[in-house]
């Protein structure tokens, strides 16, 4: 692996932008007992960053801190290449704007060791346009979490054209190491996926209040008791699994098909042809894998029990 | 109230079909210490209803039962007219097809004391063509229910335009005196609001398996372990309130409004006029109440880590 540190032998993380989801990210790296090198350009952005570490610092240590783990262990450099000289790895989170970060990416690969691979916290944006002024296209690599960084697991994994394989895999291990939920992503797709989701969800809201159909007040509630409870722990496709009954997804598709034709948002449905179909049965069985949809009813429930007890929601305790 | 029973006086209550959300709605009702008379035309419905009920039957005891409750308190009836005779409320969950639904409902009104209000669990239809062959269309009103229904706390509860407004008050005083969540509804949106959402979600994520960007197993891991978490306790609005930063959604949308038109979704967003602005912040702010964002990022942490740790899902603990 062309020289890289192994992954379980990180103990320095440089994090350039320190921001929201930069500070985010400073916090879960700090947690995890790594010395943190961070910069940004920002006046104050020392001052935010300490606030916001410090504000997610009683949720960390609630989860459970790393040995040594100190928010004593973070620097904050006036330089971008005191930040990440010694670096074992650099998590860029800049503002989300093409030229910015085309130009940061240069810099920090300019200013970083060879063998350290770059992650970029975009929300949507390639490497492949975003590495076009960097000369070590090969290392950098998307690394998108979900905010806040230092409590949701998710992160979306996804080189450029350029990027090295061997860098994808070394972001893939190290995350996971450290407790991350990775999805890797075998192409660039704008948005990834979550945000992708996330957006036509946001979307359709915005149209309803346009519309005068709904208020936030209202689509949040129905969401947070209503779907929202299933999705922390089954995801739309395999709730849509069990809507189909002992049939599962097969005969979702099968007997309401037709429904994809209903006016129930403004995103048109994908026309369900027959490699569709079988492409979603045979995706979501995979994910079901020995669960049958008894045993994934089973567990649907335990959890929305915990869940609904957890978030004080438990149904006639009103 | 036209000589209707009072919410709190309720005592039977007739399930008209009894598939997986009838069903759902017995075991709910049963639950809550009512008497249950259900009716459905399948000839294997009872004893699939009645398997159904004793599979949500431990999570509804472990939630707590009424005094009294019992899954001995259902009666199946060979006949529509002796399940609803002597119901104080009436929950028809039949297939979702309009022709039966507006049959159905018709024959429900003829059968049911004129007193007594009759709710619809359709997911999408609107009332006022539901009820087109309904005498009594008066006290027929769409209430919504989440699968399972005996565990989701979410009804969506609207009128059509011959439902008096008693019927449609008198419904969501019932189903909140039950322990429902209930949203009320000025006007009839099909598929209603949190289908209309849930919908879009689902379309784009079917877009995505048709062109090959993820498979359903990514799709979920992107929810599950990404925005779901945060869906479960602050919908998708409050959540782009905290996107804002100190900020929230004025900020959020002043900022970042132009991101609007990236190609993160195949629905088209809408346009960013400034009264749809104004109407987005001022009804965030209003579900935001008192909570200033530094309350609500505190709360948004305290319930992640409660959600991740009731679900097992600690970063680190892998």
């Amino acid at each position: 692996m062309t020289g890289r540190v192994p992954p379980e032998r990180v103990r320095t993380v440089a994090c350039i932008g320190a921001g929201v989801i930069g500070g985010g990210w400073v916090a879960y790296f700090l947690a995890h007992g790594f010395r943190v090198h961070a910069w940004d350009p920002a006046p104050d952005a020392e001052a935010r960053l300490r606030t916001l570490v410090d504000a997610a610092w009683p949720a960390l240590t609630e989860l459970g801190l790393a040995p040594g783990a100190s928010v004593d262990h973070l620097t904050v450099t006036a330089e971008l290449a005191d930040a990440v000289g010694e670096a074992d790895y650099v998590q860029e989170s800049a503002p989300e704007q093409l030229d910015l970060k085309r130009e940061l990416l240069a810099d920090i690969d300019a200013a970083t060791p060879a063998h350290v691979v770059i992650g970029s916290s975009t929300s949507g944006y390639g490497m492949t346009e975003m590495a076009a002024d960097a000369a070590g296209a090969h290392r950098l690599v998307v690394a998108h979490p979900f905010n806040p960084p230092y409590l949701i697991p998710l992160v979306e994994v996804v080189g450029g054209e350029r990027t090295a394989a061997d860098a994808v895999a070394w972001t893939e291990e190290f995350l996971r190491h450290i407790g991350k939920s990775v999805i890797v992503m075998d192409q660039e797709v704008p948005g990834f996926i979550a945000n992708r989701l996330q957006e036509a969800l946001w979307r359709e809201a915005l149209h309803m209040v346009a519309n005068g159909e709904a208020t936030p007040a209202q689509i949040d509630a129905s969401i947070i008791d209503g779907p929202g409870l299933r999705w922390a722990f089954h995801g739309p496709m395999l709730t849509f699994h069990l809507a189909g009954g002992p049939g599962g997804m097969a005969h979702m598709l099968d007997h309401f098909g037709p429904s994809l034709l209903s006016p129930w948002t403004r995103l048109d449905a994908p026309e369900l042809t027959p490699e569709l179909r079988d492409s979603v049965v045979a995706g979501t069985e995979e994910s079901a894998g020995e669960r049958t949809i008894a045993d994934l009813v089973r567990e649907r429930d335990r959890r929305l029990v915990d869940v609904l007890r957890v978030l004080g929601k438990v149904p006639g305790a009103s």
